[in-house]
């Protein structure tokens, strides 16, 4: 018999998750109260300012639960969080989880997605020091805050990239797309847990320590992580800093397993470089003469390749440059939750 | 034609709400980065500790979207929040909302909504400075987590209780309880939205204020906003107090309204007290010396009454006193959401 919530209830759900990040999670320096008040509680450090920030995963529109293990869920959901703090060159710190579930939910699910929340904060010293839990009848849900800190001459914003910049990308945007097109295209029955581009979606790399060595250089002037698509969220950067972009088509960074969808499955790979996908990789924009600064200051802490994509450009819209020399205007929109 | 956010689209919504906070929340000092990036940012005040807290309410399960409308609903979200940090004896700071709406959903509730966030907070010097939204195909639901600052030597927690201490609270449990009754009840076309029960349903009152008094005055030993009823609220209390509870029958707060519901619909007066009901009211513990200078405390900024309801015992348990002198054991929980 599987356990459910129906069966320990509310209750008895909150004594055995607060059981399971004793044991578990790190104990995160700071934390005053941790969880089993009205609030939980922390000691800011003297230097920093607190960031925030919180996201939202629904169910069947962020994630398929037939196709993600619990505990893989737990860490992708963590990860947009950690990825956020990451982009403005901050500290992971606290956490809070706010869960939406069905009774009939098996109380091991849950704690094998709070194991998921821990493998992620655990090696960046971060814990799970609050939350809520509720039911919700048709669909369950996962809303995380992430507090972290960061000095404040440190703090990398949306609203600094200038006309002449170069436009740096880390990783290779639009493998999550490719993941779930994959996934939403398998035949029942086939396992593609192990598949890259399916792993790229299901369990998206953060970029934080990148994100952090960046910011701590100070040779960015602006900084964002892909949720909404390469596009979508470099037209937050224009947006935010009143400027244009130019995107060169073929610099755009191919990784081989996207190289290997070309031909079988004949699918756009430029469209999914450029659409909406969520990969958390970092857009990072800098002076012409920082790119290479840049580039160093990353390659001392990962293996993650760091590609130039293009330029800011003083006139608004993004443009994607093809060999033919043609600049071609794209909708500076990505992933919307209502338009479609 | 009623504009729905399918019309406008997520960043139209996000632009309307910045636009709306903008133009009607009051600047909350401290805040460096609001809506418009990854994450938020402020600076936390010198001699303070950061409380952070979220509660999440779910369509069907929290509020009735045809018996409560958007403003009010944004007002009692809020309210749940600002109680929790109150409970604390804390001074409620920044609110990050996380949303997931039907793509139907008018844009004007949504602005409502938020005005009724507003309202809560703009009296407190409090704001909205993020969040996050998405869709929900068949629930909606608001998520709401909120910081506040507490100097760390007056945060009240709920594990302070001591054997002997009396146990107050505020304001008149239960109404809230008998409020959803009379909706429930309710006949299709009856206008109860001015009746002072569903009143206190859909917009129960916090009591940051009384709480932040009773934190700096140093006489409680404990404290706890009742979202859970008053035994279950009580109950949490002791639970992380290690102590038991004497609850006298005949001392439990009737408000006027409580008590004319009893002829006509009756209705188990004394289960609604101290059952399931989410009054936000305050349960206060202190030792028998400080019992008038709580209520004076209050007194000084509040007409909320406050009552003697018992006393903290050392062994563990709560038990109602009835006039007969009988001790009845009480199952010390309250609403737990998977449970029924």
């Amino acid at each position: 018999m599987v356990q459910t919530l129906a069966d320990i209830g509310e209750f008895g759900l909150i004594r055995r998750i607060h059981e399971l990040i004793d044991q578990e999670g790190v104990k995160a320096p700071g934390v005053t109260l941790g969880i089993g008040d009205d609030c939980a509680a922390f000691l800011p450090d003297k230097g920093y300012e607190i960031l925030v920030t919180c996201d939202c995963m629904v169910e069947g529109r962020h994630y398929l639960s037939g196709h993600i293990t619990p505990f893989d869920l737990g860490r992708r959901a963590m990860v947009m969080n950690i990825s956020d703090v990451g982009a403005m060159g901050g500290i992971p710190l606290y956490a809070l989880v706010s869960l939406g579930l069905k009774k009939d939910t098996p109380v091991n699910d849950i704690e094998n997605m709070y194991r998921g929340f821990i493998h992620e904060l655990n090696p960046l010293g971060a814990a799970v020091i609050g939350g809520n839990i509720t039911g919700s009848d048709y669909t369950s849900f996962i809303n995380i805050t992430l507090t972290g800190k960061v000095e404040k001459e440190r703090m990398m914003r949306r609203s600094g990239a200038r006309a002449g910049d170069v436009i740096l990308v880390t990783g290779y945007p639009g493998q999550a797309a490719a993941g779930i097109k994959k996934l939403l295209d398998n035949h029942p029955g086939d396992d593609l847990s192990k598949d890259p581009l399916v792993m790229a979606y299901n369990l998206p790399a953060h970029r934080a320590r990148e994100g952090r060595a960046v910011a701590l250089s100070g040779f960015a002037t602006a900084m964002i992580d892909i949720s909404d698509g390469l596009i979508g969220d470099l037209s937050h950067i224009c947006e935010e800093s009143g400027v244009g972009a130019d995107i060169i088509r073929n610099n755009l960074p191919f990784s081989r397993h996207m190289r290997n969808l070309i031909s079988p499955q004949g699918w756009d790979i430029y469209e999914m470089i450029i659409g909406d996908s969520d990969d958390y990789e970092l857009i990072i924009t800098c002076g012409p003469e920082n790119t290479d600064n840049i580039k160093a200051v990353i390659a001392e802490i990962s293996d993650v390749p760091v590609t130039e994509i293009g330029n800011i450009t003083a006139p608004v819209g993004i443009k994607i440059i093809t060999p033919d020399g043609v600049r071609h205007p794209v909708k500076p929109i990505g992933w919307d939750h209502f338009k479609r």
